[in-house]
């Protein structure tokens, strides 16, 4: 079995090799009409995907599976019109390919400049919800790059059903049938094949959860654009404007839970914390009733006979500086000024979202340079750290990596840049 | 012993780590000054490096080292002096680090821009040069990044004598003492932590022979900026000007024969072959009277009868059509077009810098888009891939890889941007 799929595997990289040099080839007009022309195909083929994730569901419900994973799986009838609109959504987008800049003359008389290309083949492995093997696929598509699918076993059905409609959507727009493949086998090994893959494949997404990325990453040979966790800090400083340490504090903590631009731990410079932790603690208490505050010695001391705290207090513990809640959560330092803030950050953050609240110049632009994080913000939520906010019109992933890219990635995530001379016979002395 | 090596590069790397804080944060003004307070200390100590050059050179002889690794290995006077001047040109580069572009208003009222930063710990890992320890550790200094420095056991002796005054002269500049560590084993199971310290370090930048690179990019955990091959090709098109074919071609086969960007293989349109391929294959004889041709079955039936070309030509193989000669040997093949052209590079190439010469504008254009290497070139000689010339000011390699960087890398390639928010309260609604 294994030789199979490591055959099936070679088969399915080299197909979606051939099948990037026309994409990389496809002008934005054709790409965006093969976008539309599978609109068209899934739109009139609802009631067959709705079908194939009944089933999904079906098998979901038999093998127990748990109800945030269920929900994730279901397509219901607002999911599904919500997809598709995605693809008028990408084919709307800018196309990113064959933008030149830079185009200098050098002194021995070439012409130098960069043209924007795809990366070639691009390999996902996600988890249950199907409706992120059309959104990949869209991705992929307008930037110029084959994409293998390689969706979890729970959403089979749903994915197969899916895949076949794009397959005939290519074909109609005469496009390569071969540029977008949902992988028709639900083998482990698949994934182990793929991530090593470096003949064909130039670059892996992985989405889901932390285990899986760090599986992923362990063992991939081909690039990963990965995303762990985002375990962020707000540090209010000496010179925080009370008004806004409180708004966006709340905001950055209460806004949504599972996502990875929420504020895990609050960081007060021990100056004002006397003055704005409790008006803070209180202002998130009201916003969530439900919160809970796991306090270092020092904001215990401060909070702990404040009446309408009581009950949503505890003692934080070492591990609670690196940990990301994605819950009704929140740690509370209080910190010793500027370099302590940096310094707990740079140590305990994920390199994802860190904000500094104060009115201080030359504190704000010292946070700004010194936190090594993607993003790092002065008196706005880390909330905003997010494809769509930043105005990449959609978003790939978002990277707790140095290389290639860095935070939210939008198209430009899948492409590189070639170096073109244009010369008129120089040769080199 | 191994164990040993474990936790000594466990050190190393944490060590690098929190230098690599101070260095991201340290002024342009802090870092050239650093750069030439280790000119003036190496200066000083001309005679012991050369001394402990010469231990290398007398353990090399006594190694039968062979006689093109001895040459690397020697630092001569004139050598000794080029890599003092390197550090000044350094010091003389503009400061990537703190850039910040792009900045623009949202429509949620924050202020958005990238600013470019330090990758953080660089693992540098070559051969034999010991000269490629300074420039190195220049390059990561300028651009406010640690270095770790492995270089090769013939030149240990140089290496660690070079590394005691770049130590010194960091002390004396202010700058982390760890910022640039030699490492003081020569064990190969060094190598191995190294490029799998994915909590310390983040990119490796491998610098040799095809074999080494290879090793290392297969087990290396860390993100490798890569060079491997250099299987160039200039493709004369039918519409080509056939004194530029003339020209470059020559230029771009013999102007020197162990660079990666020299051309191996040579396209000639078989519209043009009957009247342009004698007058290339003569003039590149000329050029060089060692020259061996490896040619096709056509290209022979056009040149085999050809007096001055007597004792040049041979066979091609199919290999030769994916072989790096770094030597006076040129494959050549008679092609059937521009899309024969295209398929053959995008195949045996090795994605490194490929040419057209052509004065068809169609032509010229499919060929800048379609042919997928890090540098296409119309009309120009493939010897012009290089940092120098296109105006890097240094290079720190040159990527055959599509992620993060492409073709000659400059300082840029050692730096990451990451995202930057101006707020005024915003919160996310």
């Amino acid at each position: 079995m294994t030789t199979d799929i490591h055959a099936y595997m070679q088969q399915v990289g080299k197909q979606a090799k051939d099948a990037s040099r026309a994409l990389a080839a496809a002008s934005t007009e054709q790409k965006n009409n093969a976008l539309l022309v599978i609109y068209d195909k899934l739109a009139t083929a609802k009631a067959d995907i709705l079908a194939a994730n009944k089933i999904d569901m079906d098998n979901g419900k038999q093998n127990n599976l748990d109800a945030a994973l269920l929900d994730r799986l279901e397509l219901t009838d607002p999911r599904f019109d919500a997809m598709l609109q995605g693809l008028k959504d990408v084919a709307a987008l800018p196309d990113p390919i064959g933008e030149v800049t830079d185009m200098t003359f050098r002194p021995s008389g070439i012409q130098l400049g960069k043209m924007r290309v795809p990366l070639g083949v691009v390999g996902m492995i996600y988890e249950s919800r199907p409706n992120v093997t059309l959104e990949a696929a869209s991705l992929a598509l307008k930037s110029g790059n084959a994409i293998i699918l390689r969706g979890g076993s729970e959403a089979f059905e749903s994915n197969q059903a899916i895949a076949k409609y794009i397959l005939e959507g290519l074909k109609e727009a005469g496009l390569p049938a071969y540029g977008v493949q949902v992988l028709q086998t639900t083998d482990r090994a698949a994934v182990g094949e793929l991530i090593t893959l470096t003949d064909y494949v130039d670059v892996i997404v992985p989405r889901g959860g932390k285990g899986l990325i760090e599986r992923i990453s362990n063992d991939a040979k081909v690039p990963v654009i990965k995303h762990l966790d985002g375990n962020c800090h707000t540090y209010i400083d000496s010179d925080a404007d009370p008004e806004i340490a409180v708004k966006v504090s709340v905001n950055a903590k209460t806004h949504r839970y599972g996502t990875c631009n929420t504020m895990e731990t609050l960081l007060v410079d021990k100056a004002v914390a006397n003055d704005l932790l409790p008006k803070i603690a209180e202002a998130i208490i009201d916003a969530d009733d439900a919160m809970q505050l796991r306090l270092d010695a020092e904001a215990k001391a401060i909070l702990q006979d404040n009446a309408k705290l009581a009950g949503h207090l505890s003692d934080a513990t070492d591990s609670d500086w690196d940990t990301e809640y994605l819950a009704p959560i929140l740690a509370i330092k209080v910190i010793a000024g500027l370099d302590a803030a940096i310094d707990h950050i740079n140590t305990h953050g994920s390199q994802h979202t860190d904000v500094i609240i104060t009115d201080n110049y030359s504190k704000s632009q010292r946070f700004i340079r010194e936190v090594d994080s993607s993003s790092v913000m002065i008196n706005a939520s880390s909330r905003f750290a997010d494809g769509f906010e930043y105005g990449l019109g959609a978003e790939i992933g978002i990277s707790t990596d140095k290389i290639h890219a860095r935070g939210p990635v939008g198209l430009n995530g899948l492409t590189s840049q070639k170096w073109i001379v244009y010369g008129h016979g120089e040769v080199r002395g």
